[in-house]
């Protein structure tokens, strides 16, 4: 990356060959060979008789080493003929125009991608999304692929599922021992999960968004006016999804942004999301009371047609909402809310996102692309969380989201910010209210202000507890969060924190399989397969690297001990000697059985404030 | 560090000099000019109208650059005064023995530290330990010191306090508007808080521990057998202080590891903890069966005499708790407890540990050495969470609290480990309950099992969470745990981790002025002081170098926007704008008011679901 300049270098290379440990499969789900599900196993050191370990995998064909990638080329077309038994009319692509890339001078245009897309949508009436399919009874393929690959270790437990779910505490969720297509299909026919998938991105492995469903984690990228390109920015989705994210937002402001997302759809696996306005921003020159619903709408029908699977919508950011604001400490700082507050102050009028709602359905639906109503009014720091502006905000959403399920479009709702921890769990609860149980997708939420440079544990933190709370879906932060544009090791440092944050929600949640993976890592630490522990973390790269610093030689991946204890005071060689002394600790067991019986000097009356 | 060695190299040099962007300070509380109590004040941009932001700083005379710092004459003893007031008696230390440093041949010997100390003790009967003086109704120096510390920012607040209280849930706390020497006495002589002092470590700056206080946060240091010597583990003392530790605990199991803990503790200005079973283990050559009372007793002496502040006593491991651990994922983890079961099992026989505890107590009383009990049996796996064996000896913890509290020890009480989010709340009730409330000293929680490479996040999720259900003090957790040793990056990486958590407790819980720090910050961030931003930060030098990776000319630092969005997307800048139109936003804030009390179209129906 070039700092202060931007490339138009194309994107010819990424990051392709498998993820450290593991083996890339597609497993088809029952009935349906012709669905390839992707999952990635850890191979584990045979010694230790346990199967290769399956894991959920949003890595997309590019850990796959028998598959070749070609950037100009994009990936293989997965859901065409699925979309295609839907009947969605072909159509004559709106042309690309010179401001679609920001006016650019021609040696400064970047080339678009040269992978071939027939650019498609429903005529009016006929069903086309995931919601109107489902509300018809119809299981789509995606439907199946998401139940399958949601399914993921719990055909293993069999029997064994209720009990584990019992150990956990979902606040009112309705997860499943295990995902058939029909709980899929209901669950999105009833707006409490979507699976982003725009009939212009074929390319797509489908996922599913939902509280009952395991909860995602999506990663920003794009660039800005002041730095970075096209090459940076398709390297920065193969890195994201590389490390585990569900979906990718391409933020992008700068110039070129038609053609750097073309560059980015034609190669993601995963859904991809945008808010439309920062390109319809560019199309003004950056004057937000320019804006028009003109313009805002043509940016709409660009964008779908190149394939975006969802749209954030600042709608809820009304006229009167922006005054809740004035006494903020931190005003508006979501960049589509405070764009639409200008756009409103200066011509004292009603948001035409608002008022135009109705139309922007009518378009999106067409193309199927979902919405993700923005919550421009977020709080900004820990002193505006919860306050007036938000909640106000929010009850426009539910509004919204009414017309928008009427209208037979899919939706989920963005979420705060930054809020104290005692102040999280009430946003989910009035999002669940207000929006009919709709997906909340939150960014973090921050639980302090103090730590820029470290936002994405100060992230992490609240992201873990919302999620276990009730969030679908949830938006990471990068350590560079309010200092600069993340760059590769940012993006992976944020889908890391944001990966742990999923799973410990899932754990607690009570998610049937969740605990499989830390109980088979757990074992292989206590048996010192080192490989295998590193293997089945998030982060097998980063393990083996902190180990090798002090241990570097093959033979250590063997030792029965690490730098941090040493060989003597291992604890876990320690524990494994004892047990070897097996015939004796049976006997101890029977022992303590007494001992406890007794109701000996172990359990004693507890001790007296000792003022 | 070199790695597969170590060093017998003389400490001579650590970090020395101001954190950036601020003065070290010393007050003196009202009415004791003899006392200093240091602070770092924050410079602000005068254009900002704002007073100096003052922190907690417990970064010792290192950040002082008007203290010359020589280590070989260790820090200036600020309690010698104080303690002779209370007339312990002088002895004859105990004789330093080969053994006590591992037998190391004369050219691997490391020298000892040449700073002087005139060792003491009080002798059977003499009250001396801050337990002892607070029951007496004395308020000691040390009383006096941490309330005025505690008291940061509060006494700006004034008749507000209460409001901001009211913004928090502390789960039964009981924590004041305002900070009392009194109120400090009382917490500890009921129990509920320590001030751990020994009276041979002079050179201390006082902190206390207990829930009614901010949250505070340990850092682990230490060699181990296979690396790292007295020069890196003296630098990682002074840097871990340096973002935050509150309190250090020496961990070090190798050879030299008495004068390695003399150059620590006559170096540094917080409490010291250590686990003296690592060290009498050595001194049996790594056998555990052969540790006896005796051994272990000249090793609590010894180290008592040194002026370890307090330390880790595993007396709740049991005979009869082992076997509950049999079916365990990860059998026992903590060092201490493995070690006391290995013994326990050799000889089946009750922990020597637990049958001398009353001696136990009374060495440590005549210092004033306070007990952490250890959690031997903690869970070191999500699958061992919250299980029988773990329970079992906190219930051994309670039991061993009323004893010490009866001999005039202060105490408080370690706790896991790894726990899923869901369990983690019960294990401070119960702790609570059964332990008189003595403070909670939790390792993380880690929240899931899953992140070898980034422990310092799962678990900063964890501290987080517990550290607001009520845990008084958080052991951090580094990146390398289960993997190695951790270098001065990772006692930074988890220092900052868990000042955040700790951070974030303290919001939760409403204690009065935390959140002053948070709304400077926002503040600062909000009116583009960049400078004022990277400096209230707990990590100024990161969040420095993140802004300038991308914008680095100082021209920048004035900037009203960074990389992340650069100029025309600037959401703070753009909401900037919006309030200049200051009187044209007056009169729309009345129509909001207005379109509210309407309960116009804003507030409508809850949607329904859409099936």
């Amino acid at each position: 990356m070039t700092a202060h300049g931007k490339s138009t270098a194309l994107p010819t290379t990424v990051t392709t060959g498998p993820i450290p440990g593991s083996d890339k499969i597609y497993v088809p789900p029952p009935g349906r060979p012709d669905l390839a599900v992707p999952f990635r196993e850890v191979l584990l050191d045979p010694a230790s008789g346990e199967a290769a370990f399956r894991l959920y995998d949003t890595s997309g064909p590019y850990s796959d080493p028998a598959t070749a990638i070609d950037l100009a080329l994009g990936l293989s077309p997965v859901r065409a003929g699925w979309i295609a038994r839907r009947h969605p009319a072909p159509l004559t692509p709106r042309p690309v125009q010179p401001a679609d890339n920001g006016n650019v001078a021609a040696e400064h245009l970047l080339s678009p991608c040269p992978a071939p897309l027939a650019v498609q949508a429903a005529p009016a009436g006929q069903p086309i999304t995931q919601l109107e399919l489902a509300r018809l009874g119809i299981i789509t393929e995606e439907m199946i692929y998401v139940a399958h690959r949601e399914n993921l270790g719990r055909a293993a437990l069999a029997g064994d599922a209720e009990a584990r779910r019992a150990d956990g505490e979902d606040f009112g969720a309705d997860i499943p021992p295990f995902i058939t297509p029909e709980f899929v299909r209901s669950e999105v026919a009833r707006g409490r999960a979507i699976i982003p998938a725009n009939i212009n991105h074929p390319e797509l492995e489908p996922t599913i968004i939902g509280r009952n469903f395991l909860v995602k984690v999506n990663a920003n990228i794009g660039n800005s006016a002041v730095t970075s390109g096209a090459a940076e920015e398709v390297e920065k989705l193969v890195w994201a999804i590389r490390w585990g994210a569900d979906t990718v937002m391409d933020l992008s402001t700068g110039r070129n942004i038609h053609n750097i997302r073309g560059w980015i759809l034609r190669n993601s696996p995963v859904p991809i999301g945008t808010v439309p306005i920062y390109q319809a921003l560019e199309k003004v020159d950056g004057k937000p009371e320019q804006l028009s619903w003109e313009v805002f709408r043509d940016t709409l029908i660009e964008q779908a047609e190149q394939g975006v699977d969802y749209f954030t919508i600042h709608a809820g950011v009304r006229l009167a909402h922006v005054p809740l604001t004035a006494r903020r400490v931190t005003g508006i700082v979501s960049r589509g809310g405070s764009i639409m507050a200008r756009w409103c102050l200066a011509h004292h009028r009603e948001s035409f996102l608002y008022e135009h709602f109705a139309d922007i359905c009518d378009i999106m639906r067409a193309y199927d692309v979902s919405f993700s109503l923005g919550d421009g009014l977020r709080p900004g720091s820990i002193a505006d969380a919860n306050d007036a502006a938000q909640f106000a905000e929010l009850d426009t959403l539910g509004e919204l989201t009414g017309i928008a399920w009427d209208k037979g479009c899919q939706v989920m709702i963005e979420g705060p910010g930054h809020i104290p921890m005692h102040k999280i769990k009430v946003n989910v609860e009035k999002q669940l209210a207000v929006c009919g149980e709709a997906p909340f997708y939150t960014l973090g939420p921050l639980v302090t202000d103090i730590a820029p440079g470290h936002d994405h544990i100060t992230s992490a933190i609240g992201a873990a507890m919302i999620g276990w709370f009730g969030t679908a879906m949830l938006c990471y932060v990068t350590p560079k969060e309010h200092l600069g544009l993340p760059d590769r090791d940012d993006v992976k440092a944020g889908v890391i924190a944001y990966r742990i944050a999923a799973h410990a929600a899932d754990l607690a949640k009570g998610h049937p399989a969740a605990k499989l993976r830390d109980d088979a890592l757990s074992r292989a630490r206590f048996d010192f397969r080192w490989e295998d522990q590193f293997n089945l973390g998030l982060d097998p790269e980063t393990a083996r690297t902190y180990h090798d610093e002090t241990l570097p030689k093959e033979a250590h991946k063997l030792a029965h001990f690490c730098s941090m204890c040493g060989p003597q005071f291992c604890s876990m060689k320690i524990t494994q000697d004892l047990r070897a002394e097996a015939g004796r600790l049976a006997g101890l067991e029977a022992k303590s059985e007494e001992f406890r019986a007794r109701g000996g000097a172990l359990y004693v009356a507890q001790p007296t404030a000792a003022d």
